[in-house]
């Protein structure tokens, strides 16, 4: 049971973006050469982002990418799931019909006991990450910390 | 974030186990013909589960797997991580410390707080499965479930 690596990216980003102030975008190049992450696969991460309105993606040459929305209204959760989804890890396939202990479809109206513990403790998951919001995350760093985040990002000069 | 499709197969062959008699056993071939999964694999899952100490296997002629110890004693979450591992879905590689926004060594002493509430959401998970034992999906069944188990087990006649 494996996250796809780039799960810390998304999350590493959202809370860099967290930092800047609000007329201050960032690009995915500078995202990238913040992290020393690899640029393209990052912008299609940031993409996803984007797409589950956790970022807005502005375009022109002050262009970039900010926060969709206020960061207490952005959860762990919410990233994660942006990049992976929010299907369960557990599939379960049914097997309890079949071979020859095939129990009648009669009996199977309700969700297998089986599967229904391994969707509860996805539940368990889901919930702990989804009480934890970029603003909680914000709040846990160093007063310091947003004024390093936009000088050093601020200082990264890339490409047109 | 997918567990491997053999979850479902050993958790299923636990909780069946778990409705044989003290003195019965059941071997690979009887558990694949039961649940129709491919045997030399499944047995392969059912050997991680004897190292776990969770079944018991036998030789001989009667031989075949039981429990290694009561039902309430085994939990789904040490069936699941006898074949998956018990490490977390999400791996920190460190991105914090690289790159143009590298943070010192110094600054990093402590667990990254996004690693550390990822490690909070996967030990929610964990307690959630750690708390459901074999004795409890046992008693969520049927009471005839156990002897109907046991009959279309033993019915199965397989090779030597």
């Amino acid at each position: 049971m494996k996250l796809p690596s780039s799960t810390e990216w998304v999350l590493h980003c959202s809370a860099t973006l967290a930092q800047l102030a609000p007329s201050e975008t960032a690009s995915a190049a500078q995202l990238a050469a913040y992290f020393d992450l690899p640029g393209p696969y990052l912008a299609k991460q940031l993409q996803s982002l984007v797409r589950a309105g956790i970022l807005t993606a502005t375009t022109g040459p002050r262009g970039g990418f900010r926060l969709g929305r206020p960061p207490g209204e952005i959860t762990l959760l919410q990233v994660v799931e942006a990049v992976d989804g929010a299907s369960s890890p557990y599939e379960c396939r049914e097997i309890r019909q079949q071979g020859a202990g095939a129990l009648p479809a009669s009996d199977c109206r309700d969700t297998c006991i089986l599967a229904a513990r391994m969707a509860d403790a996805h539940d368990a998951w889901r919930r702990s990450l989804a009480t934890e919001s970029l603003a909680d995350i914000l709040a846990s760093l160093p007063a310091t910390a947003p004024a390093r985040t936009r000088s050093k990002l601020s200082a990264i000069r890339t490409g047109p």
